[in-house]
């Protein structure tokens, strides 16, 4: 392998402006209604909602309150998330009355840090005694993270420094507590995340420090003998302050820590902890260098990609401990599949196209975006899925424990509220992913609709990019200007498409396709580009080493993975098989929103047995035929509660 | 519905000599080998299995050690069961040193039994002041009632009435505390049990109020407000003793006291408690001419075989609270399957078969005789599941927390012993299910082999029943005698069998199948019946709206299930299809034990994918001819650890 470097950089957010209306439905509701809603809920004005107490637990801190502090440990990353979303839409849009309330937010932030640089509102009230007495628990490294990255966003929305001084003077005291410098505690954060915020601080201040300190928590972490394991010998006796009960013996698996991350081959444990972990490994890997680093990138993002994932882009297959299982093990009906996790495998696939220009990243972007992040988010903008069914049967949500997790209807709000911010913050800056250039040719990722100024070498690109619609195919790619002259532009084809064809002036191109990317040369301004993607759907099936989907097939049209609902199929989806040799119908008068298209196809239903009939008896296969019909699956659940399955029988 | 009684009687251990060759094997195996193995763990005498204790709390309750109670709160059921067992091998087969021994135990609980006829050495030893407050939990009536169950036993097998006596004086002390009278408590069994104790008391001694003690359990039940509920509201700040923490609020559908019991319409809760307080129902049904509580009965046993049964006849789809879920709700892969729920359905059908002559309730019997039971035990005699595996994929087992209670190789005993001493005093008094009479027509239901001689009306039935094998399909009768000079026999033809023919001597005789068994009339002394059933192996499907099993079947011939398993036909099961025009070819030198055939057909294995392609692709069906083998489901886990599975796509 040839030496690596982050040779390929994202768009910042400045520099696309979107204007793709399936989208900006989405980011409008971030930024009229989810980013506001989520203000209340913060500060416990919005009734019916769960109490959170973020904003108090900062104000008790601050001194400027009395009370005790209230929610989950990592309570402050509600608070720190949703300012990093709401920096994101500033920096897209000015906002004069948005601006001055993260300005107050940021005041009650400063007021809350202690004066050597910390900063928890869970030990500031009461338990300061307790601070880095329990990093396998207690989460403080990981507020300190979020709270990094909504400074390193604000700032660069704002230019303006005070939270990121705030947060560089955490940083400071974190970095002088922890390292493998004599007297320092040679910990690492139980639940990952400053080790990918620090970069980015890094990135922000150019201060080289931030990134050796979050080089040193990946190396050291998973060393024997394992820090978690002494921390819990040398106070077995201590209790996690929040509940009370005995602290049990640390699980090594479920945050990562049971071997060298570098020695790490297959995704294990909490799944948001992994890809959290995996970010902040390929940006060390790609800042510093370190092949080895980012070996052991690709062969995490191999296993989770080709044999951990769920055909929406969701990871984690089991509810206990929201976890990964092992290689081909994705049961439909049982899956976890958190939304965060999906987010986070996001936030890998950008980290890993900045070293490695593979279309297989961004493949991954846009499944995840336009299944899992869509669907867990309900139209309305106020409800959310945190746990992503990939399978839905409601009497066995409510009768049978095993399936208690999954849900048929969005939720308001959790009592763990990690998801809704979350998704908030990825869909506030969707611009990040649009684009890259390694200086001398941008990269187109995902077509979204949006003027790109994307400045190059010397100069820059100017382009306009127009698509109708998601299920279009078509996109219109106008050239305004390039830099010194000539450019050249790269045009992801995405691994679902099939068939495509090019036009430069309306000329075919004929070009070849080199990892997953199409490379159109000598491109000059006035160059007006026409891409069309066959859209035609088609039926998936998977490895024939998931068991669960073995002898079915889904629908997939574009990057829409569908499903069938009950509400137009009927009951009991399992007695439905595909018929192999149907056409697909394409209905986008279905009254869908958005003018969605429904997909319809021909199948069988297995007839019902009499009433009275024994439970088995001879096989004989009696099915009628049946048509069958598909809405995306990011529409799941908005209309009649139901079953849903994406994977029928073939 | 006509009224209804107990009409028709099974036979007494004494009346059945076997000599069935397949099932002796597994009766002589409890009789030499678990009997005196689980004697040996009781008395924690058998190095590297888990220490019982069981006998010691019993010397410690009696004053003759000193000590502490040890084990389950359940412990003491753990040596009722035993003696159970013990007891039917006695009346078997007299052993005097066996006796001797059960002689000696009785008097240590008689020693153990305190004053006013309380037995149990939980509270006996050090929590006297406690008896009683804690029935949702606390066992203490289940102990009873097998030590009642234990009691009937010796004392049908020997004539002798101390150990009887015994627990006469424990159920009168119950009666005197528990009842609708005033000034007694109005509760019930937290674990169902006692109430069908109460019943094989009555019958033993005639004493009405144990049956009626019995009723009244089983009528207050579920009454509002609920006893459980008001036990735990009173003494909210108490803990259960065992494990120190607070109780949590009783979960009522898990004890099936969520409402009245003659209004239970689905098999709720823990599997065992709900099949044990069936089996109690259709006792007092059947001995009280009850019919309302017999079509409960009835419900609730549609509900259970025609619902909520595997194939292998195992109940209770659920590991969380080892429980029933809902109708068709029979997930394989996570199923809990607990081979003493198994074993109370076979006590629920024997109960349902003495009031109502119907060959669904023998149906049962065989299917989880010679599936589940058969399976849970392993050949060697010493190791036992207690969770039987409807499919079993052991990485899957091991590393993901859902499906950890599923193991791939029976064990040794158990820290919760309840199936094995369960699993023995079932096989040890299999002569009661092989059949019954109304005094008038003798009815074989599982064709054993060996000397039946059943008093009926003023005389008695003396009928010899030869088979080689239970997959032989053919059985010899000969008859020797019968009540005044001529009889009636009722052959059952079991549900799985599609055809039969029947000669008496030599003659082939056409005769009506009545639910379930065919009559045969003006039977004579010397008579010499043949009976065939084709056991040609077949494939079987569940109900459509199984939803685990949609487009799969099974294979099974006669009453055995048959599984795939991966020693004979590679890792993967799931990648195999079945021809559903297969012709099957039985192959009985293929090294099984037993010389069990094993069943040969055709199929088709998916055809793996190369390395590196991506988890998902278009579909195409790609496949190779395979030929499958097949074995009994009650021989798996024998050989080589690893994959099994009953149900395969076709």
């Amino acid at each position: 392998m040839n030496s690596i470097s982050e040779t390929y950089r994202p768009a910042d957010l400045c520099e696309v402006h979107l204007t793709d209306t399936f989208w900006s439905k989405y980011t409008d509701l971030v930024r009229e209604v989810v980013l506001p809603y989520q203000w209340k809920v913060l500060n416990d004005q919005e009734p019916g909602a769960p109490e959170s107490h973020a904003v108090r637990n900062f104000r008790i801190a601050a001194g400027l309150e009395s009370g005790e502090f209230y929610g989950e440990v990592f309570q402050d990353s509600d608070l720190a998330k949703w300012i990093e979303a709401a920096s994101y839409t500033l920096a897209a849009r000015k906002d004069e009355e948005l601006e001055s309330l993260i300005e107050e937010v940021i005041g009650l932030i400063e007021a809350a840090q202690q004066e050597n640089g910390y900063l928890d509102t869970y030990f500031t009230i009461g338990r300061q005694d307790k601070e880095w007495t329990n990093l396998y628990e207690c989460h403080e490294m990981y507020c300190m993270g979020h709270m990094i990255e909504a400074a390193v966003a604000y700032y660069k929305a704002t230019g303006r420094r005070r939270f990121l001084d705030i947060m560089c003077r955490c940083a400071d005291h974190i970095s002088d507590c922890f390292g493998p410098e004599e007297g320092k505690m040679r910990g690492y954060p139980g639940h990952q995340e400053l080790e990918l915020a620090l970069a980015r601080l890094y990135e922000a201040t150019g201060e080289k420090k931030y990134l050796e300190l979050s080089r040193y928590f990946l190396k050291e972490r998973g060393k024997a003998p394992n820090y978690f394991i002494r921390e819990w010998e040398t106070s077995r006796q201590r209790r996690t302050f929040k509940t009370g009960e005995l602290t049990e013996r640390p699980d090594l698996y479920y945050d990562q820590s049971h071997c060298p991350v570098a020695e790490q081959k297959e995704a294990v444990g909490h799944a948001v902890r992994a890809v959290y972990m995996y970010s902040a490994m390929a940006d060390v890997a790609g800042k510093t260098g370190d092949e080895e680093l980012f070996r052991t990138c690709r062969t995490l993002w191999e296993n989770v990609t080709a044999r951990q994932m769920y055909i929406t882009g969701a990871v984690g297959a089991t509810h206990q401990g929201e976890a990964f299982t092992f290689d081909y093990d994705l049961p439909n009906e049982t899956a976890y599949a958190e939304t965060c996790a999906s987010v986070g495998l996001i936030l890998f696939a950008a980290r890993m196209q900045r070293i490695d220009m593979d279309g297989r990243y961004a493949d991954v972007i846009e499944r995840v975006l336009y299944n899992t992040v869509l669907a867990s988010i309900a139209e309305g903008g106020k409800h959310y899925f945190y746990v992503n069914p990939q399978e839905m049967w409601p009497e066995a949500s409510e009768k049978n424990p095993d399936r208690k997790h999954i849900r048929g209807s969005r939720q308001e709000w959790f009592g763990c509220a990690c998801c809704p911010p979350n998704i908030a913050r990825l869909l506030a800056s969707l611009q990040k992913y649009v684009c890259s250039t390694d200086g001398r040719t941008l990269y187109l990722h995902l077509y979204l609709s949006g003027d790109l100024d994307i400045p190059a070498g010397n100069g820059k690109y100017s382009v306009k990019v127009r698509r109708q619609s998601p299920w279009s195919g078509i996109t219109e790619i106008r050239v305004d200007g390039v830099p010194e002259g000539k450019g050249q532009i790269a045009l992801r084809i995405p691994g679902w498409c099939r068939e495509w064809s090019v036009r430069i002036n309306d000329r075919i191109q004929e070009a070849d396709v080199q990892k997953g990317y199409l490379y159109l040369k000598g491109v000059l301004p006035e160059d007006s580009i026409r891409l069309q993607f066959d859209m035609t759907p088609g039926l998936i099936q998977a490895d024939p080493r998931v068991r669960a989907d073995a002898g079915k097939a889904a629908v997939q049209m574009g990057p829409f993975v569908y499903c069938l609902e009950e509400t137009d199929n009927g009951d009991n989806l399992s007695a439905l098989r595909i018929d192999a040799d149907t056409a697909f119908e394409k209905q986008t008068d279905a009254g869908l929103s958005d003018e969605v298209p429904m997909i319809i196809y021909n199948g069988y239903r297995t007839e019902e047995w009499p009433e009275g009939e024994s439970l088995y008896r001879p096989y004989e296969r009696r099915e009628k035929r049946a048509v069958l019909k598909a809405v995306p699956y990011f529409l799941w659940g908005n209309r009649h509660p139901g079953e849903m399955q994406i994977w029928t029988r073939i």
